[in-house]
Parts: structure tokens; sequence; C-alpha cells
């Protein structure tokens, strides 16, 4: 089969490998039909050092299932899926608090070694015919949909409270649609590429503010009175995003991170988190735990998160699409074989 | 009056300083019949540079009111009242979110130059007649026990919730108790003073750690089945102290912090917080939101905070008092006029 590779900085390769097999009992061997880049696939791009092994990309896709292992009941060859971006046995006593992406037993796509997913626990089944129009949206629901998903849920976002949400990409602006969802009014915005944020006011954002830093913490805090945000949802993953977050955070507030932090220290004393008693939460979503609702919810036509999707290439071309995406010319790029 | 300075490293005085006067129309002046000493006071008693000013000390107490200014309507002379170790307005947004602590109009005892309450707002009424006996359980609330109780509250403590709390100081002793009255069964208190965590035995502690760091991170994941625990108290607010609550805290879990941290950055990010979905929460306790029920708990024997105290001094003697709690001689010392 072909697969992805990054081998350093701006050095994205497609090639042929051998062809997945059953190792473990409850594996499950699937044909991807429909993939993408994500915003973490990037993380590499620039900073990654050289390397001859070459790094295994890509973690969110719909495909049909060619093989399962002896132990996979709930499964079989012909069925149509989509997968969460880490896989879990979907068995273990921290599923059932809903954080499967800490499974003892699961793990990440590309990360040691691992190509293939535990069927049962990590796959849910789609129905046979659906709507090709609605596809997008099924895969928005591997990471980015419900990533943003899960920035609002661990924020506790509800009717009432305010909410402020920094970083314009895809998870950013799923976030808008979720917290919409949960029933916040007022949703402030936090990005400056005025076709992203528009989509973003499509989805419910109340407001825009493009000005970064100190000054577009002086903006949140104009709109909301001087009394901060009740809730912010982090969808970058950089100092400078952090930095924001608690300087809109209301008293009290909660401050929700699912953008994949590139630091690992950060102000969490007096001055930034504790005086103010600001909650820190978030983390790798478990997307296992919400998808069986939110695909409900696209083949209802209640929610349309594809519409992150605004460009498509072919695996051939996959390079190009990590460039627009470094490039900030595309939003979010679908990936056919 | 006579009011208690500090002036460099171990260097307690009490000093005679003008009698206070009112100066705002919600002012209130209070003679303080009953105080006494804070973790929080000990924190400059090492690394404080020495000073020709003196920084006054103490923020927890029980008193009379002698004298209200013209817009105090709730308190009037001679009434015996308890006071948060903050001071607040009780009017504005912040407060009505139940966090005092960071009321616009509010702040602490003894910074920029603050000797008084805003009274209203501030200080709660006591009944006249009260069992000598109950005093220094009422003076807990001031501080210690209030704030054992918000640390268990931020982190929801609940029936069926693992709660580790490390420290065995009062606060951490107070959490203990705290977590006990909202249903918590199993209660790891990480601690090595044995005269301490025997009373967070008697209030509810199930399982005692002496051990810390690496060591005790395992014997708190073997007491908790491999998993962690679901909430973690931190009541100290010391670096290693942080580094084992991230250790022991279960994916998706909760640490909750009110020893006030010395120390402004820490980790947060993959390999701490992040990667598990922990969040983190808590901060100055908001006592004022939480005195009235404790009042009554207290006045109804529901619960004895005031067993922290196991010394008691005149003003004469403050300075004992900083030493034997510096030396851990002593775990809470009263301090009578």
């Amino acid at each position: 089969m072909r697969a992805t590779f990054m081998y350093g900085p701006g050095d994205v390769r497609v090639e042929n490998v051998p062809d997945p097999k059953i190792v473990e009992a409850t594996d499950a061997i699937v044909r991807i039909t429909m993939a993408c880049v994500c915003g973490s696939d990037l993380h590499p791009y620039h900073p990654m050092d050289k390397t001859d092994e070459g790094a295994p990309m890509g973690h969110e896709f719909l495909g049909v299932v060619e093989e399962t292992g002896s132990a996979v009941t709930g499964l079989k060859r012909g069925d149509f899926v989509v997968s969460p971006f880490a896989f879990a046995d979907n068995t273990c006593p921290i599923r059932r608090d809903g954080f499967h992406t800490a499974c003892p037993h699961g793990g990440w796509y590309g990360a040691g070694g691992v190509g293939g997913a535990q069927a049962d626990g990590t796959l849910v089944k789609l129905p046979a015919e659906v709507d090709k129009s609605l596809l997008p949206s099924l895969l928005a629901l591997s990471d980015a949909y419900l990533t943003g998903y899960h920035a609002a849920h661990m924020g506790r976002v509800e009717a009432g409270k305010t909410v402020t949400v920094i970083g314009d990409g895809a998870v950013g602006l799923s976030a808008v649609l979720a917290s919409r969802r949960m029933g916040a009014e007022k949703i402030i915005l936090m990005g400056r590429h005025t076709s992203r944020t528009d989509l973003g006011k499509q989805w419910g954002a109340t407001d825009v503010v493009a000005e970064r830093g100190e000054e577009g913490i002086a903006k949140v805090m104009d709109l909301t009175g001087g009394e901060g945000s009740h809730v912010v949802l982090e969808a970058v993953g950089l100092m400078p995003a952090y930095e924001q977050a608690y300087g809109v955070v209301r008293p009290g507030g909660v401050i929700s991170r699912v953008g994949v932090p590139q630091y690992e220290e950060a102000p969490v004393g007096f001055g930034s988190l504790f005086g103010k008693n600001a909650s820190l939460t978030g983390g790798p979503a478990p997307v296992r735990a919400y998808l069986e609702p939110a695909i409900a919810d696209v083949l209802a036509g209640r929610i349309d998160p594809g519409r992150v999707f605004d460009a498509e290439v072919s695996l051939a071309q996959v390079a190009d699409a990590y460039k627009a995406l470094d490039d900030r010319t595309n939003l979010k790029v679908v990936v056919r074989p």
C-alpha cells in the first residue's frame, strides 16, 4: 500500500510500504477511503530533525473493513467505519470515565510502530449507504469537530456562559459550533483570517477579535464588561495563546485546552491562574466517547462540521496539502486515495 | 494598639501602632479577641529580605465590633464577628459566582496599607453567647477549615470518588474533614507527622502515605489499583507537592490547589496534565461564600475544625508561635491579646 511519511522540515513523501497484516486477534485492517491532514500533523513540519526512517503521518479517516482478527465480533469485512484519532480497547475503568485517550491498552496512530487499530474498541460502524455530501462531516468527527467539542465539554459550556475561543483553525471553529450547540449565547472568536472567522460567525460566534496579546485581551475584557470570559477554549497550543487564555478568563472561570501544547512549563501561580481561582483543563479528545451521538447529529443534519474542508487532494499530492496548510492557504484538506 | 510585624528572616516583633480609624464609610473597627498564625504567615519567614518598615502579619480572627462607618447597616458596636482572611464588598458580579477573593473592591489584610475591613461585605456576625469550647472551631473558619473546604469544593469531591490530600498541615487536615463531609469514602493523606496524620485519620483519612516523591506516588498508585486518584487536594504550595499531585492524579481527574504556590511556572504540558486530561483548579478560598453554613455546622457540633489548634500564646509571645510552627513543633497556634 502507499503511505505518507515525513522525513524532515517540509519533506513529506508518499511511499510504497508492505500491506498491513493482522497481528493481534483484536486487530482490523481498514482500507482508507477518505482521510485528511490535521493541525497536529503540521507540528513537526518545521522543527523536525532530518531522519532516514521517516515518520508515518495521519490519523483521521473513513474506510472499509477488509479483514478482522479472530477476537473481533462487532465488525466484519465490508463494514464502513469512522475512526477516532487514537485507538483504545474501550474496556478499562478509565474508559468508563470517558477518557479513552488514556487507555492503558491504547495509543496513537503512527507511534510505536502501530499502523492498525484494536477494532471493536476503536472503529465505529457507519450506515452502508451514506449521502456523499455528508462524508466530509463524518470524516471531521475523526478528530477536528470532536476535539472542538471536547474543549467545550471539559470547559463546561452551558447556557448563560460567555465563551472565548482562541484560534480560528478547524478545531477552534469546531469549538464555536459545539459551544453554540451547548447553549452558549455570547461566543467571542479570537482569530484574524477573515475567511475562517466568517465560518465561525455562521456557526455561532457573536464577536470576532482579530487582535492578539495585550490588545486582544483588552478587547475581550471590553466585550465582557471588564469581567472576563467564563470559559476560554484554547485551540492553538502555543504559549502566546496560553497567555491570552489566562488574560481573558474570569475569576472562577475555566481554560480548556485542546491545542497540543508545544511547551511543557507555563505560568500557573498567583499572577496567572491561582490568584483568580481559574481552572485549567483539557487534553487529547477521547473521540470514541463522543462518536455515536455525533454521527447521529451529522446524519440528521443537525451539524455540518465538514465545512472546515476547503480543498481536496489525491494521496500523491499530499505534500502540497501540508504546504498549503502551513502557508494558511487552506483551512483543512481532504486526502483521497 | 499592639500589632505583629515581620522585619526579616525569623524576626517577628510586636509593636505599638496608632489605633485604627474609620477611613471609608463602609469600614468597621474590630477589637480582636482571638487570632492565630497561618501557614502562609510563615511563607516569608525564611526568604524575606530584611526591611526597616516591617510587614504587618495575620489575617484570621474573631472579634467585637467597636465602631462602624456611616454606610454600615448590618453590624453595630458590640457585635461578635468572624472574618474571612480576605475582605470584599460582597456586591459585585464576581461575588455572585462565589469568588469573593477576586472582588475588584476587596483585598488582603496587611497589603496596600489596609488594616481594616469593608464591614458588611466581610464580617459575619456570631451569636453573642457562644460556648467557649466552640471558639477555636469558629476561629478556624476564618481561613484553615474553609480553605480545606474550598479545595474539596473546587475539586468536586463527592461520594464514590477517591481523594488524595497532599500535606498534613492545618489546611490539609481540614481538607480531609471537608472531603469526608462531602461523601468521599477513600481518602489518602500524604504526610509524615504522626501526631497530625492521627488527627487526619480521626477526621476520615482511610490511608496515610508518609513517603514523598516517586516513592509516595507509587504508594498512592498501589492504593488506587494503579489508576490514580480522582481528586488531589494540594495543601502545601511547593513544587514537590505539585509534582506529587500530577503524579497521582487519574486520567480525567482534578488537582485542586489551595497551598499558595511558591512558584509561578510549573509543568502543564503533555507529560504532566494535558496528556491525561487532568484538570488544575483552586486558589485563595472565598471564605465569605462558605461562612454561614459552616458557622451553623460548628454551632450544631457537626464539625470540630478547631482541633487543629495545639497551643496558645499571648500576643507578646507571638514570635515563639512563628518559631514553633516553623520547627513543626506545633500544628496551629491561637494568639490571644
